[in-house]
């Protein structure tokens, strides 16, 4: 198995902050953080996951091994940072980027970085040890949802910040460090790439059809009904039209609405509702399989968008990326979305 | 282990063709190709390589377990298809694009595919069972550089391709199936999205500067140095200033051009020879880490550009593509490229 060596060039660099750099030859930026590299197990992408017999940071009984938590839901006897809590979140002790520094970018002429400045904060799904939130109560992804909601409503107050993702890692396939379920938010100053790229495209789809791209789907999804998964009030379940990855299933609200943040809280239970619904068809179907969730909204601090409509996907890992997928950023799916509806529409608690 | 379903809805399209599906909310372009979901373990990404017991299809005595062959390399005495060969180029088995059919999207107005023309080539590297292209003599790698060459030429030459992407899966964790050191071809009538986004970012630096971004590029580390990993009179290998992987190597050519097609042979010679004290280096300071190996070159039928300038980036794969990775198409990386490049450059054989 490979490993990172611990060449002095690498360790001296572990107490460095993180910095912004833009790639010169096509505008994207990157964060380099080498204080993730003293990461335990950086070197293998298979980590293994901290077993129960771990001291597992995030089990209750475990609260001072992370930072001082930014908000939890807990017991109203309960101290912070202490047991009693449901749903905890804290900052991620291996930040990504920092709250300190300076956004601004600066440079050679050809060489441009910033400062890491952003939030990396981590949420932790359950005070027991359980890897698998399909394996929890409904109840309990709904108060994860509202954590999320009120964390990404907190971030995009901050005039630094342009851009929040949340995102979960489930699984070592899926790039989970630690077992016990949990979920991110990275909240940065510059718009990612996928985001930009969206907003674009949503756009040019808005002037030439006078109609929002996401809304004109879910019109078109229902009519087809070939690749729903799942529908409740407020939201539609469909495998992708063109999934990347077997079974990405896509979670739509059916309200227009550019931003999560614009979610009320009862639209927030609901979204938990359908969410444990769509994890547990993939996690019975598939027999727990890796994955990630990722929420797309339109950037901070800009007016309601007619053009852009949140949503969160769900990505599978059962194929790996590979050569073309990094060199094209194309990708291969051999399941067809249509053949993975049918999957996922039959696969539902028995009795 | 998560495994997908041998539901009748997945394996009866086994023998659907592949299709191209353009993602209506993003204008993306994905390969739906249900006949890679036949191939053995799909389902895990952590696909375990066949070992040299298994009978490996890429092993001279084993001709007969790919298609016929398109080139090989191979002794005047010995005939296609048998052994005798040194580097032998065959279409891929579970091919994710097809030769046939109508490249041309036809859609609703809203869902848009095409047939899933292209081709799929697979270079093996090697007759012996060698995994690692690193261990190989250096005259092979000329050899496989050469072949490569010569399918990339040959492929532009089809009027319905309009993009070749060259591309090596090294080990499972880069998405190998088979151990057997081997690379692969991949045109298409799409320009991926990586190369357009490339393509428009150094028009635009072009504009500006006047001047291509590589060629400032080979300038600008040639002044600064440190993260310079080797050079020969064509050639230089640099770590990317804003690398997305940890170690992640660039080999630029010194002279200017926008197409691979456009190489001499003699250069490809050389190419071969940076390539393999790069791949070396890697393979001696990271202890046989994973690795993709990607060419980056202009789209065919078009003139040579003045500012694109064809490259290859090579990607150890140390850490694992997470949910914020897939959500944002941004990067975190835990290694500052001038220390991978201390490591590197101090990384060559002993005596």
């Amino acid at each position: 198995m490979a490993r990172v060596p611990t060449h002095p060039a690498i360790t001296g660099s572990y107490r460095r902050p993180p910095e912004w750099r833009m790639n010169p030859v096509t505008g994207e930026w990157v964060i380099i953080a080498p204080e993730r590299s003293s990461r335990p197990m950086l070197a293998s992408p298979h980590v293994t996951p901290r077993t129960v017999r771990d001291p597992c940071p995030f089990c209750t009984g475990h609260e001072w091994h992370t930072p001082a938590e930014l908000r939890a839901y807990r017991s109203p006897q309960s101290k912070p940072n202490e047991a009693g809590w449901r749903v905890r979140c804290v900052p991620n002790s291996f930040a990504s980027v920092k709250p300190e520094g300076n956004a601004e970018p600066h440079g050679d002429g050809y060489f441009f970085r910033a400062d890491g400045v952003g939030r990396h904060e981590l949420f932790v799904e359950c005070p027991q040890h359980e890897p698998n939130l399909a394996r929890l109560p409904v109840e309990q992804i709904r108060e994860v949802v509202q954590m999320w909601r009120e964390r990404f409503i907190e971030a995009s107050s901050d005039p630094k910040l342009r851009y929040a993702q949340l995102f979960k890692n489930h699984g070592a396939d899926a790039g989970a460090s630690v077992e016990h379920a949990h979920s991110q938010l990275i909240a940065t100053p510059m718009i990612p790439p996928v985001i930009s790229e969206e907003l674009r495209f949503a756009m040019l789809f808005q002037e030439e059809h006078d109609e929002c791209a996401y809304c004109e789907l879910l019109h078109r999804e229902r009519v087809d009904g070939s690749r729903e998964v799942a529908e409740s009030p407020s939201f539609v379940a469909v495998a992708a039209y063109a999934g990347r990855q077997p079974f990405e299933t896509w979670i739509v609200p059916r309200v227009h609405h550019s931003n999560f943040d614009a979610i009320t809280t009862e639209a927030a239970d609901e979204l938990g509702t359908i969410l444990w619904t769509v994890l547990r068809k993939l996690d019975l179907a598939l027999e727990g399989p890796a994955y990630n969730l990722v929420f797309h909204s339109a950037p901070f601090h800009e007016p309601p968008s007619a053009y852009y409509h949140w949503h969160v996907e769900v990505l599978p890992r059962l194929t790996q990326l590979a050569g073309y997928e990094w060199g094209t950023g194309s990708h291969v799916n051999p399941i067809r979305p249509e053949d993975a509806a049918v999957v996922l529409r039959e696969s539902a608690e028995k009795g």
